[in-house]
């Protein structure tokens, strides 16, 4: 079976029908369909449409606060807090973006401290668009602890990603978004269903053993960092930007046994945005000719590349959607 | 041999003296004094007075202007740039430091960009004080071509150490620093010199092959990023941020065949500095709680433990000196 082509605005008006069947606000549920619909155009499946029963789940536990509006802490400076009050970080991001812009345009750097607040998707959808403004982004996210700091130590980070965008002269922005442990959750659970051995790092089974065996991870064991104790110092800096910075919750402490169901953690999400016309010295030509040079050394591919090549074909061809994505979304509606 | 144990202060004095006798003015030597007895104070003597003969015969090569005073372009917002003119970044942050401090809490945050300037110590000592003062401190350097990309790739960035700071109730800030590169050069030097072999992951040969092999690597091969294309992301942001964003030179820009002995790249710096009190969210007793989490998880010991531990020795004792660095200082006075 081949995969059906769909508009892009059919797929966020699709996805915004099975958002407000689930009672959110028609708002919110445009926000999160635009969201789901842009991570399925540009190839990054594991954020697209793949993650609605997540979504309709989580909802349906009563965890969280989904159809909750944001409160803003405005503040007088460059920092803009924001308590999104249970609901989706990306319906505070939204209701804050203006405001937080205003603050770069004036101070060349401001930063937004989101508390409370649900993430589901990708942290390049948060970051990107700031770069098509010309402006530098920088985010983090903390999650659920399903991350144990070294082998031999029991859970405590999230899986904690971490996403970068910024503009280049000639070429779609340079953006990166990749998680503090060695593998998506994701990526272990598919593991597991299709019988994939793992990297022999990626991960540690229930007595801190370090193994590649999807199985065990999922059965009690964790997932380690990326990069040994360099990625265990940045998963556990994002802790404390994500949370303890913003006045969210570790990913330790979320707790949703009341809820069965739930799905989606409910921590905090920082998010620094600069002015680099500040400084006057050319930016975005800058970071082209970085790009340039190490594509020249040897590394064809950069981050993003593959995402905006699937975009782009999206653009001219339609969003591919499989068939069993259409059954699936089809259930909802 | 047994070691030597000085006193903190006259090691200061030892090292200005040095400094002062390279011609350096009595205010520069005095600060890059202190930072390098810092660091033999620590224990963290990569960067103590192991590095005097590279900061010596770069001093002695003409290359960059050791003696020159940064010039701060203020700006009137959270972002303050200095052109530390060929000097040292410690010297600018030095210079900048007031200023910084006061638009931080004025804005909550704000940021240092530190242009044509040299860096040749490690990062703590230029985040850690921040965090003694209850604030939150983020910095990174790029440094000078010897990390590829990718296996197969030639080398494009530098080791470009990132560093980060926060305070914690009851105990000494929550710091760490950390290279980007898989290993640092100069453990990549003394593999070399002592015919060790290093993961088979450090980096490639002059045909691009990954390789373990020490003499390799620096034989015209190079470095490779820890943590894989994770950490290659994180590289060629820290070029980003501490050259495009500054206006400084890229790693693979530093060009100093003219200058023979010259050791110390001319590059930039960027360094964020947020006021965590903002939030009022009790932040440095959460980062308190969540090291106390991560101790009980498994893993005893934390990045800092170390250092703080040998630097509470050396207050009681005095700083440790081999007798080879004690003849090698003597040599330069």
């Amino acid at each position: 079976m081949t995969d059906t082509r769909v508009p892009f605005d059919d797929l966020v008006q699709m996805l915004a029908a099975i958002f407000l069947r689930q009672g959110l606000p028609e708002h919110i549920a445009g926000i999160l369909a635009a969201n789901c619909a842009a991570c399925q155009r540009d190839g990054a499946l594991s954020h697209g449409v793949f993650r609605i029963p997540g979504y309709v789940s989580t909802i349906n536990s009563g965890w969280g606060q989904p159809e909750a509006m944001p409160v803003i802490d405005p503040g007088d400076g460059a920092l803009i807090g924001v308590d999104a009050r249970g609901g989706f970080a990306q319906v505070a991001l939204d209701h804050a973006r203006a405001l937080l812009l205003d603050r770069v345009r004036a101070q060349g750097i401001a930063a937004l401290s989101i508390r409370h607040s649900q993430h589901f998707s990708a942290l390049w959808p948060d970051v990107e668009p700031f770069a098509e403004n010309g402006l530098v982004a920088l985010s983090v996210v903390n999650s659920m602890a399903v991350v144990a700091p070294a082998p031999g130590a029991a859970p405590v980070f999230g899986t904690n990603p971490m996403g970068f965008s910024c503009p280049r002269d000639g070429q779609p922005p340079y953006t990166w978004d990749q998680a503090a442990s060695a593998l998506a959750h994701g990526d272990v659970q598919i593991a597991a269903r299709e019988g994939h051995m793992l990297p022999a790092d990626a991960g540690v089974d229930a007595h801190g053993q370090p193994t590649g065996d999807p199985a065990k991870i999922l059965d009690g064991g964790a997932l380690l960092p990326f990069g040994g104790h360099k990625g265990a110092s940045i998963a556990m800096t994002i802790e404390i930007l994500a949370a303890a910075f913003t006045g969210g919750a570790f990913s330790a402490e979320v707790d949703w046994t009341d809820h069965p169901g739930a799905r989606i953690p409910l921590t905090g999400q920082f998010l620094l945005v600069m002015d680099p016309s500040r400084g006057g010295t050319g930016f975005a030509a800058r970071v082209a000719q970085l790009s340039d040079t190490v594509r020249a050394a040897g590394q064809q591919r950069l981050p993003g590349d593959r995402r905006h090549r699937i975009r782009a074909d999206a653009q001219a061809r339609g969003v591919a959607l499989s068939p069993d994505d259409l059954t699936m979304l089809n259930s909802y509606l």
